[in-house]
């Protein structure tokens, strides 16, 4: 059983809400906004006519378009769940078309330069409220979307100085109905929280994976075989949608290098451990890297069951 | 349902097996030998009372001590299940209690150094067949164990050149019996596969959970409720024994650096691409990377179903 939704809201949210986008959040999000009650009608929009015709057959929203002024007409919250890369032509291509009052969202992972991209495009009656649920699985396409992936996780909200409270409310009740924890903050402290906590990890997921596919010394075949002893998790993380990730790159440039510095410096001091043979300092160091986790468990964003031997009927979902 | 044994062997392959440590790895030693018949006899031995005294409580072996000689007199197979560092002091305490053709193995991470460890404390008419079973949980301790930890994982022998066949066969045999699939391999290679398979990337791992520990702009709190965006499963890995990781660091010195060295060429690379802007050789990259994932799972070395959006109760044991 997975973790479940609340009763449904009995008067929608709101009457009209389109998604832009219909990828695993996108998707995700048009399943809990129909489950929810979340909004009378719901219109999905994408770019691509085979993602358009899968998410009709799969029953995502009322109305499927590859139109964006027609998908985002009288719609009261507009959600783009589009690549950060593509945020900018989307902005530009729905602004003229915003009606009165209309709250602009997003699920972008970097928030900083989607508000830069997207911002300028927006006519002043429209009100901006960046966004970013942390959630996810390591699929991507409409098939992927499931109405409690945002359960008991947090939804992130990065609205700019001044923006207009009743629209922060509005998405901050969007989320929660959706099962999520609202926090807000502004976007450069959510850029440099996210480069720790999933950017960063993803760089180095994808890289430990491309050393191990180009070390001469060992075959493919072996690192698959011999996979569960660590490397697995790390596949799982490296297999994420690529062009999510380039646009997470591309755009969270500063923060993520940042923590890369820091990490490659705590790098080259345990490298030193093992090259010096400090066997105390080693048991230190990853004696206080278990609090963390205890942490994590505690708070309810992760589940204390072992995972190595994790079996494959039991992990079906 | 766990994945599941096979039907337990009609008569045990032999008379008398002996563990030493009653850790994870040691528990589920006991628990598969006792439900899969392996030996008729099992004795467990650890050095500490307290986890005797557990072992006892929940039945895993027949007869448990903390007198090495005893353990293993009249032992056909003796399982070493100790962290590395305690293998040479186990094997003198051992050695002179062996019995006539007495097999001696091992469930070490590394290879190379426990022979070198073990075999000049072992008498000529003992055979020493050293072995990895590929397999574990972020969990220690006698509780931690479960009878089905090495189904469909690798157990891997490094035999030294010249090891009598039959010690050889009869160890493969074990394993199978207990549900996993068996390798023979050469101790370096065994070595530089694990570093890049297992011991590199749980350092990663160590790594990038003190680095979120000790950034000054995000607070821990932070970091435990947005690990949900992918930091989450480097916790997990990073939780894993300390003593045991400690010693394999330790004693896997000249591999893991050299696979650290490959890792750390590569992550320069890839920040370059990050600083540059080099959106096409993020998106290559990243795209490579999934097809070892799939190989993964095709291999049965992992479930395909998405895991980062995991549920508390899906995931219970």
């Amino acid at each position: 059983m997975p973790e479940s939704l609340g009763r449904p809201l009995e008067t929608p949210l709101i009457p009209k809400l389109a998604i832009i986008g219909l990828g695993l959040i996108g998707a995700s999000l048009a399943r809990v906004a129909r489950q929810q009650n979340l909004a009378r009608d719901i219109v999905g929009a994408d770019a691509d006519p085979a993602v358009r015709a899968r998410a009709k057959e799969i029953g995502l929203g009322d109305t499927m378009t590859g139109d964006l002024a027609e998908a985002v007409a009288d719609a009261d919250i507009v959600i783009l769940c589009v690549p950060v890369g593509a945020m900018r032509s989307v902005a530009a291509a729905i602004g003229p078309h915003l009606k009165q009052g209309a709250i602009v969202s997003d699920t972008g992972s970097v928030k900083a330069s989607v508000i830069e991209a997207v911002a300028p495009h927006l006519p002043a009656h429209a009100h901006l409220v960046p966004g970013h649920p942390v959630a996810g699985t390591e699929y991507s396409g409409p098939d992927a979307g499931f109405s409690t992936l945002f359960v008991n996780r947090w939804s992130i909200l990065t609205p700019p100085e001044g923006t207009d409270e009743a629209a922060v409310r509005l998405m901050s009740d969007f989320w929660t109905a959706a099962g999520a924890n609202v926090e807000v903050m502004s976007a450069t402290h959510h850029d440099i929280v996210l480069a720790i906590t999933s950017h960063v990890p993803h760089l180095i997921a994808y890289n430990i994976v491309r050393t191990a596919a180009d070390l001469e010394t060992v075959t493919q075949s072996e690192v698959m075989k011999f996979s569960a002893g660590g490397f697995r998790d790390f596949t799982r993380i490296a297999s994420s949608d690529p062009t999510m990730w380039r646009d997470v790159f591309l755009n969270n440039r500063d923060a993520v290098l940042e923590v890369l510095g820091r990490f490659n410096e705590d790098l080259s001091s345990l490298q030193r451990m093992v090259r010096s043979g400090d066997g105390d300092g080693l048991f230190d160091l990853f004696t206080r890297t278990r609090a963390i986790r205890r942490g994590i468990i505690a708070q309810g964003q992760e589940t204390a069951a072992p995972d190595f031997g994790r079996r494959v009927s039991e992990a079906k979902v």
